[in-house]
Protein backbone atom coordinates (compact mmCIF):
# COMPACT_ATOMS: atom_id res chain seq x y z
CA UNK A 1 0.00 0.00 0.00
CA UNK A 2 1.12 2.82 -1.12
CA UNK A 3 -0.12 6.15 0.91
CA UNK A 4 1.76 8.80 0.10
CA UNK A 5 -0.54 12.00 0.48
CA UNK A 6 -0.60 11.57 4.26
CA UNK A 7 1.90 11.31 6.71
CA UNK A 8 4.02 7.58 7.60
CA UNK A 9 1.47 7.45 10.66
CA UNK A 10 -1.24 6.86 8.73
CA UNK A 11 0.76 4.77 6.46
CA UNK A 12 1.75 2.55 9.23
CA UNK A 13 -2.13 2.49 10.54
CA UNK A 14 -3.68 1.36 6.94
CA UNK A 15 -0.75 -1.14 7.09
CA UNK A 16 -1.02 -2.80 10.41
CA UNK A 17 -4.88 -2.36 10.13
CA UNK A 18 -4.73 -4.39 6.92
CA UNK A 19 -3.11 -7.78 8.50
CA UNK A 20 -5.94 -8.16 11.02
CA UNK A 21 -8.48 -10.93 9.72
CA UNK A 22 -11.15 -10.08 7.20
CA UNK A 23 -9.46 -7.10 6.27
CA UNK A 24 -7.57 -6.30 3.45
CA UNK A 25 -5.58 -3.24 2.30
CA UNK A 26 -9.13 -1.49 0.82
CA UNK A 27 -11.03 -2.55 3.76
CA UNK A 28 -8.11 -1.05 6.13
CA UNK A 29 -8.49 2.20 4.51
CA UNK A 30 -11.77 2.50 5.39
CA UNK A 31 -11.49 2.04 8.82
CA UNK A 32 -8.35 3.97 9.34
CA UNK A 33 -10.41 7.29 7.58
CA UNK A 34 -13.71 6.61 9.80
CA UNK A 35 -11.12 6.42 12.90
CA UNK A 36 -9.39 9.64 11.85
CA UNK A 37 -12.44 11.58 11.48
CA UNK A 38 -13.07 11.68 14.87
CA UNK A 39 -9.56 10.83 16.03
CA UNK A 40 -10.36 12.04 20.19
CA UNK A 41 -13.23 9.42 20.17
CA UNK A 42 -13.21 5.65 18.71
CA UNK A 43 -9.36 5.98 17.57
CA UNK A 44 -8.06 7.73 20.91
CA UNK A 45 -10.57 4.81 23.02
CA UNK A 46 -9.11 1.65 20.56
CA UNK A 47 -5.40 2.80 21.79
CA UNK A 48 -6.42 2.45 25.43
CA UNK A 49 -8.15 -0.52 25.28
CA UNK A 50 -5.20 -1.77 23.24
CA UNK A 51 -2.64 -1.06 25.44
CA UNK A 52 -4.65 -2.07 28.54
CA UNK A 53 -5.33 -5.56 26.74
CA UNK A 54 -1.90 -5.60 25.83
CA UNK A 55 -0.76 -5.40 29.62
CA UNK A 56 -3.48 -7.17 31.67
CA UNK A 57 -4.64 -9.66 29.55
CA UNK A 58 -2.80 -13.54 30.20
CA UNK A 59 -3.33 -16.60 28.97
CA UNK A 60 -4.62 -19.35 32.20
CA UNK A 61 -2.01 -21.03 33.16
CA UNK A 62 -4.55 -24.14 33.84
CA UNK A 63 -6.84 -23.77 30.81
CA UNK A 64 -5.73 -21.49 28.23
CA UNK A 65 -7.86 -18.88 28.66
CA UNK A 66 -7.78 -15.68 27.95
CA UNK A 67 -8.33 -13.74 31.23
CA UNK A 68 -6.67 -10.38 33.29
CA UNK A 69 -6.69 -13.07 36.00
CA UNK A 70 -4.68 -16.33 36.39
CA UNK A 71 -6.07 -18.33 36.65
CA UNK A 72 -8.35 -17.63 34.88
CA UNK A 73 -12.01 -16.26 36.23
CA UNK A 74 -13.59 -19.91 34.83
CA UNK A 75 -11.09 -21.98 36.43
CA UNK A 76 -11.61 -19.97 39.91
CA UNK A 77 -15.40 -19.26 39.92
CA UNK A 78 -17.24 -21.23 42.67
CA UNK A 79 -19.95 -23.73 41.58
CA UNK A 80 -18.32 -24.85 38.72
CA UNK A 81 -17.66 -28.78 38.45
CA UNK A 82 -13.82 -29.18 38.69
CA UNK A 83 -14.34 -32.91 37.64
CA UNK A 84 -15.62 -31.99 34.31
CA UNK A 85 -13.23 -30.99 31.30
CA UNK A 86 -14.24 -29.47 28.15
CA UNK A 87 -11.36 -29.79 25.93
CA UNK A 88 -12.18 -27.32 23.10
CA UNK A 89 -9.40 -26.27 19.98
CA UNK A 90 -9.07 -22.65 20.28
CA UNK A 91 -10.50 -19.69 23.12
CA UNK A 92 -13.55 -18.48 20.49
CA UNK A 93 -14.42 -22.08 20.82
CA UNK A 94 -14.51 -21.97 25.35
CA UNK A 95 -16.21 -18.49 24.60
CA UNK A 96 -18.60 -19.95 22.21
CA UNK A 97 -19.62 -23.22 24.78
CA UNK A 98 -19.39 -20.10 27.72
CA UNK A 99 -22.51 -18.57 25.64
CA UNK A 100 -24.40 -21.20 25.06
CA UNK A 101 -24.28 -21.49 28.47
CA UNK A 102 -25.06 -25.63 29.00
CA UNK A 103 -21.75 -26.69 30.71
CA UNK A 104 -20.99 -25.69 33.95
CA UNK A 105 -16.82 -27.60 34.45
CA UNK A 106 -13.66 -26.62 33.94
CA UNK A 107 -12.01 -26.36 30.22
CA UNK A 108 -8.92 -26.89 28.55
CA UNK A 109 -7.92 -24.58 25.35
CA UNK A 110 -5.36 -27.36 23.18
CA UNK A 111 -4.49 -24.34 21.38
CA UNK A 112 -5.75 -25.79 17.38
CA UNK A 113 -5.22 -29.58 16.18
CA UNK A 114 -3.23 -31.63 14.82
CA UNK A 115 -2.35 -31.53 11.54
CA UNK A 116 0.09 -33.20 8.86
CA UNK A 117 -0.46 -31.13 6.39
CA UNK A 118 0.30 -27.80 8.69
CA UNK A 119 3.31 -29.88 10.31
CA UNK A 120 1.51 -29.48 14.13
CA UNK A 121 2.56 -32.42 15.93
CA UNK A 122 0.97 -33.52 19.75
CA UNK A 123 4.15 -31.41 21.11
CA UNK A 124 3.01 -28.16 19.35
CA UNK A 125 -0.74 -28.68 21.19
CA UNK A 126 -1.17 -28.58 24.98
CA UNK A 127 -2.15 -32.00 25.59
CA UNK A 128 0.95 -32.86 28.16
CA UNK A 129 -0.82 -30.64 30.47
CA UNK A 130 -4.28 -32.01 29.54
CA UNK A 131 -3.05 -36.10 30.54
CA UNK A 132 -1.02 -33.69 33.57
CA UNK A 133 -4.36 -32.47 35.04
CA UNK A 134 -6.42 -35.52 34.58
CA UNK A 135 -3.46 -37.89 35.97
CA UNK A 136 -4.05 -35.47 39.29
CA UNK A 137 -6.77 -37.90 39.76
CA UNK A 138 -9.61 -35.15 40.55
CA UNK A 139 -10.90 -35.40 36.76
CA UNK A 140 -13.91 -37.88 36.53
CA UNK A 141 -14.85 -36.96 32.67
CA UNK A 142 -13.12 -35.28 30.17
CA UNK A 143 -15.47 -34.06 26.92
CA UNK A 144 -13.63 -33.38 23.52
CA UNK A 145 -15.86 -30.59 22.67
CA UNK A 146 -13.33 -30.13 19.29
CA UNK A 147 -14.47 -29.12 15.73
CA UNK A 148 -16.15 -32.21 13.33
CA UNK A 149 -13.01 -31.66 10.73
CA UNK A 150 -10.81 -34.28 10.10
CA UNK A 151 -7.95 -32.94 12.06
CA UNK A 152 -10.26 -32.35 15.10
CA UNK A 153 -11.16 -35.81 15.09
CA UNK A 154 -7.61 -37.10 14.35
CA UNK A 155 -6.87 -34.73 17.64
CA UNK A 156 -10.13 -36.52 19.70
CA UNK A 157 -8.62 -40.01 18.87
CA UNK A 158 -5.46 -39.06 19.98
CA UNK A 159 -6.47 -37.43 23.72
CA UNK A 160 -8.68 -40.82 23.51
CA UNK A 161 -5.71 -42.99 23.10
CA UNK A 162 -3.02 -41.35 25.50
CA UNK A 163 -6.03 -40.79 28.32
CA UNK A 164 -6.45 -44.77 27.49
CA UNK A 165 -4.58 -45.40 31.13
CA UNK A 166 -6.51 -43.39 32.83
CA UNK A 167 -9.24 -43.73 35.14
CA UNK A 168 -11.46 -41.34 33.14
CA UNK A 169 -14.45 -41.16 31.51
CA UNK A 170 -14.26 -39.90 27.92
CA UNK A 171 -16.91 -38.27 25.81
CA UNK A 172 -17.71 -36.44 22.47
CA UNK A 173 -19.88 -33.96 21.51
CA UNK A 174 -22.86 -35.26 19.37
CA UNK A 175 -22.61 -35.09 15.81
CA UNK A 176 -26.22 -34.85 14.06
CA UNK A 177 -28.25 -32.13 12.57
CA UNK A 178 -27.58 -28.48 13.34
CA UNK A 179 -30.61 -26.52 14.95
CA UNK A 180 -33.17 -25.04 12.21
CA UNK A 181 -31.15 -27.58 9.97
CA UNK A 182 -32.66 -28.59 6.51
CA UNK A 183 -31.60 -32.23 4.97
CA UNK A 184 -31.25 -30.63 1.85
CA UNK A 185 -29.19 -28.50 2.75
CA UNK A 186 -26.82 -30.76 4.64
CA UNK A 187 -23.94 -33.04 3.83
CA UNK A 188 -24.47 -36.60 3.05
CA UNK A 189 -21.93 -37.28 6.49
CA UNK A 190 -23.97 -35.23 8.60
CA UNK A 191 -26.97 -36.76 7.85
CA UNK A 192 -24.98 -40.26 8.36
CA UNK A 193 -24.07 -39.72 11.58
CA UNK A 194 -27.82 -38.38 12.64
CA UNK A 195 -28.97 -41.35 11.47
CA UNK A 196 -27.00 -43.59 12.75
CA UNK A 197 -26.77 -41.89 16.79
CA UNK A 198 -30.81 -41.51 16.23
CA UNK A 199 -32.83 -41.60 19.53
CA UNK B 1 -22.40 -8.66 23.37
CA UNK B 2 -21.82 -10.66 26.73
CA UNK B 3 -18.33 -12.34 27.12
CA UNK B 4 -18.06 -12.58 31.06
CA UNK B 5 -16.04 -15.93 30.56
CA UNK B 6 -12.86 -13.39 29.97
CA UNK B 7 -12.11 -10.18 32.00
CA UNK B 8 -13.93 -6.81 31.21
CA UNK B 9 -10.59 -5.63 28.74
CA UNK B 10 -11.31 -8.09 26.93
CA UNK B 11 -15.23 -7.28 26.77
CA UNK B 12 -14.45 -3.15 26.14
CA UNK B 13 -11.78 -4.35 23.48
CA UNK B 14 -14.62 -6.70 21.53
CA UNK B 15 -17.39 -3.86 22.44
CA UNK B 16 -14.94 -1.52 20.50
CA UNK B 17 -14.08 -3.49 17.62
CA UNK B 18 -17.30 -4.12 16.93
CA UNK B 19 -17.59 -0.15 15.85
CA UNK B 20 -15.69 -0.38 13.16
CA UNK B 21 -16.77 -0.46 9.53
CA UNK B 22 -17.21 -3.57 8.25
CA UNK B 23 -17.01 -5.27 11.73
CA UNK B 24 -19.78 -6.98 13.40
CA UNK B 25 -20.00 -8.47 16.79
CA UNK B 26 -18.57 -11.94 15.46
CA UNK B 27 -15.93 -10.82 13.36
CA UNK B 28 -14.89 -8.35 16.32
CA UNK B 29 -14.55 -11.26 18.17
CA UNK B 30 -12.27 -12.75 15.70
CA UNK B 31 -10.38 -10.53 15.31
CA UNK B 32 -9.76 -9.92 19.25
CA UNK B 33 -8.71 -13.32 19.40
CA UNK B 34 -6.28 -12.68 16.95
CA UNK B 35 -4.78 -9.88 18.92
CA UNK B 36 -4.74 -12.03 21.90
CA UNK B 37 -2.87 -15.04 21.00
CA UNK B 38 0.56 -12.80 20.78
CA UNK B 39 -0.32 -9.50 22.40
CA UNK B 40 3.45 -8.30 22.50
CA UNK B 41 2.86 -8.29 18.48
CA UNK B 42 -0.10 -6.81 16.88
CA UNK B 43 -2.21 -5.77 19.14
CA UNK B 44 0.62 -3.39 21.16
CA UNK B 45 1.89 -1.89 17.07
CA UNK B 46 -1.55 -1.06 16.92
CA UNK B 47 -2.15 0.59 20.15
CA UNK B 48 0.83 2.46 19.65
CA UNK B 49 0.03 3.44 15.94
CA UNK B 50 -3.56 4.40 17.34
CA UNK B 51 -2.23 6.46 19.95
CA UNK B 52 0.66 8.30 17.31
CA UNK B 53 -2.32 8.55 15.35
CA UNK B 54 -4.86 10.18 17.68
CA UNK B 55 -1.64 12.24 19.09
CA UNK B 56 -0.20 13.59 15.35
CA UNK B 57 -3.05 13.20 12.52
CA UNK B 58 -4.96 16.39 12.26
CA UNK B 59 -6.92 17.77 9.63
CA UNK B 60 -5.51 19.81 7.15
CA UNK B 61 -6.22 23.70 7.66
CA UNK B 62 -6.28 24.58 3.84
CA UNK B 63 -8.14 21.39 2.37
CA UNK B 64 -9.11 19.08 4.58
CA UNK B 65 -6.83 16.05 3.49
CA UNK B 66 -5.65 13.96 7.21
CA UNK B 67 -1.93 14.78 7.71
CA UNK B 68 0.38 14.83 10.65
CA UNK B 69 1.65 18.51 9.04
CA UNK B 70 -0.23 21.50 8.69
CA UNK B 71 -0.96 22.12 6.01
CA UNK B 72 -0.83 18.93 4.61
CA UNK B 73 1.81 17.69 2.49
CA UNK B 74 0.09 17.50 -0.64
CA UNK B 75 -0.94 21.22 0.20
CA UNK B 76 3.12 22.23 0.60
CA UNK B 77 4.36 19.84 -1.63
CA UNK B 78 6.50 22.27 -4.42
CA UNK B 79 5.80 21.61 -8.01
CA UNK B 80 2.07 20.96 -7.61
CA UNK B 81 -0.12 23.56 -9.31
CA UNK B 82 -1.54 25.74 -6.83
CA UNK B 83 -3.94 27.26 -9.58
CA UNK B 84 -6.36 24.10 -9.99
CA UNK B 85 -8.19 23.18 -7.21
CA UNK B 86 -10.11 19.74 -7.33
CA UNK B 87 -12.67 19.31 -5.17
CA UNK B 88 -13.80 15.95 -3.92
CA UNK B 89 -16.58 15.24 -0.89
CA UNK B 90 -13.99 12.97 1.52
CA UNK B 91 -10.45 12.74 2.07
CA UNK B 92 -10.62 8.70 1.20
CA UNK B 93 -11.42 10.45 -2.52
CA UNK B 94 -8.11 12.80 -2.40
CA UNK B 95 -6.17 9.53 -1.53
CA UNK B 96 -7.64 7.60 -4.40
CA UNK B 97 -7.00 10.80 -6.93
CA UNK B 98 -3.42 10.73 -5.58
CA UNK B 99 -3.15 6.82 -5.84
CA UNK B 100 -4.27 7.38 -9.81
CA UNK B 101 -1.50 9.48 -9.78
CA UNK B 102 -3.02 11.85 -12.70
CA UNK B 103 -3.63 15.14 -10.43
CA UNK B 104 -0.65 17.68 -9.79
CA UNK B 105 -3.00 19.90 -8.66
CA UNK B 106 -4.34 21.13 -4.87
CA UNK B 107 -7.62 19.77 -2.88
CA UNK B 108 -10.02 20.47 -1.26
CA UNK B 109 -12.28 18.07 1.12
CA UNK B 110 -15.81 19.47 0.94
CA UNK B 111 -16.83 17.04 3.84
CA UNK B 112 -20.23 15.02 2.42
CA UNK B 113 -22.50 15.72 -0.06
CA UNK B 114 -25.98 17.84 0.10
CA UNK B 115 -28.63 15.82 1.29
CA UNK B 116 -32.12 17.04 1.59
CA UNK B 117 -32.85 13.41 3.09
CA UNK B 118 -30.13 13.61 5.93
CA UNK B 119 -30.21 17.15 6.22
CA UNK B 120 -27.39 18.16 5.57
CA UNK B 121 -26.77 21.81 4.06
CA UNK B 122 -24.36 23.79 2.70
CA UNK B 123 -22.67 25.27 5.91
CA UNK B 124 -22.59 21.50 7.18
CA UNK B 125 -20.18 21.16 4.06
CA UNK B 126 -16.74 23.19 3.78
CA UNK B 127 -17.95 24.94 0.83
CA UNK B 128 -17.12 28.95 2.03
CA UNK B 129 -13.71 27.82 2.76
CA UNK B 130 -13.69 26.59 -0.76
CA UNK B 131 -15.27 30.02 -2.24
CA UNK B 132 -12.71 32.31 -0.34
CA UNK B 133 -9.76 30.32 -1.90
CA UNK B 134 -10.91 30.67 -5.44
CA UNK B 135 -12.03 34.58 -4.67
CA UNK B 136 -8.49 35.18 -2.56
CA UNK B 137 -7.61 35.21 -6.80
CA UNK B 138 -4.70 32.61 -7.43
CA UNK B 139 -7.09 29.79 -8.75
CA UNK B 140 -8.07 29.29 -12.44
CA UNK B 141 -9.72 26.62 -12.41
CA UNK B 142 -11.82 24.45 -9.91
CA UNK B 143 -12.41 20.57 -10.90
CA UNK B 144 -15.69 19.29 -9.11
CA UNK B 145 -14.42 15.36 -9.15
CA UNK B 146 -17.56 14.66 -6.63
CA UNK B 147 -19.51 11.30 -7.12
CA UNK B 148 -21.50 10.43 -9.45
CA UNK B 149 -24.75 10.16 -7.23
CA UNK B 150 -27.49 12.16 -7.07
CA UNK B 151 -26.32 13.90 -3.93
CA UNK B 152 -23.19 14.68 -5.51
CA UNK B 153 -23.79 16.16 -8.66
CA UNK B 154 -26.68 18.51 -6.68
CA UNK B 155 -23.39 19.59 -5.02
CA UNK B 156 -21.50 20.25 -7.88
CA UNK B 157 -24.41 22.07 -9.52
CA UNK B 158 -24.77 23.91 -6.16
CA UNK B 159 -20.74 24.79 -5.43
CA UNK B 160 -20.98 25.64 -10.12
CA UNK B 161 -23.93 27.77 -8.77
CA UNK B 162 -21.59 29.93 -5.75
CA UNK B 163 -18.90 30.53 -7.78
CA UNK B 164 -20.72 32.14 -10.52
CA UNK B 165 -19.46 35.61 -10.13
CA UNK B 166 -15.52 34.36 -9.84
CA UNK B 167 -13.22 34.34 -12.58
CA UNK B 168 -12.38 30.95 -12.73
CA UNK B 169 -13.10 27.93 -14.86
CA UNK B 170 -15.27 24.92 -13.13
CA UNK B 171 -15.07 21.29 -14.89
CA UNK B 172 -16.42 18.21 -13.82
CA UNK B 173 -14.78 14.85 -14.39
CA UNK B 174 -16.19 12.91 -17.38
CA UNK B 175 -19.18 10.07 -17.21
CA UNK B 176 -18.86 7.43 -19.62
CA UNK B 177 -17.82 3.96 -19.80
CA UNK B 178 -15.60 2.47 -16.43
CA UNK B 179 -12.18 0.89 -17.71
CA UNK B 180 -13.06 -2.33 -18.87
CA UNK B 181 -16.98 -1.76 -18.36
CA UNK B 182 -19.29 -4.01 -20.73
CA UNK B 183 -22.07 -2.59 -22.04
CA UNK B 184 -24.42 -5.43 -21.07
CA UNK B 185 -23.22 -4.39 -17.56
CA UNK B 186 -23.77 -1.11 -17.34
CA UNK B 187 -26.72 0.90 -16.18
CA UNK B 188 -28.75 2.97 -18.70
CA UNK B 189 -27.69 6.26 -17.25
CA UNK B 190 -23.90 5.55 -18.41
CA UNK B 191 -24.42 4.31 -21.65
CA UNK B 192 -26.39 7.44 -22.01
CA UNK B 193 -23.60 9.85 -20.50
CA UNK B 194 -21.45 8.23 -22.55
CA UNK B 195 -22.93 8.07 -25.88
CA UNK B 196 -23.65 11.98 -25.09
CA UNK B 197 -20.35 12.93 -24.83
CA UNK B 198 -18.98 10.32 -27.50
CA UNK B 199 -15.77 11.59 -28.98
Amino acid sequence: MNQRSAGPEVQRLIELLSKLPGLGPRSARRVALHLLKKPDQLLTWLATAFADAAAKVQSCRVCGNFDTVNPCSVCVAPGRDASVICAVEEVGDLWAMERSGVFKGRYHVIGGALSALEGIGPDDLNIRSLIARVASGEVREVILALNATVDGQTTAHYITDRLAGLDVRITRLAQGLPFGGELDHLDDGTIAAAMASRR
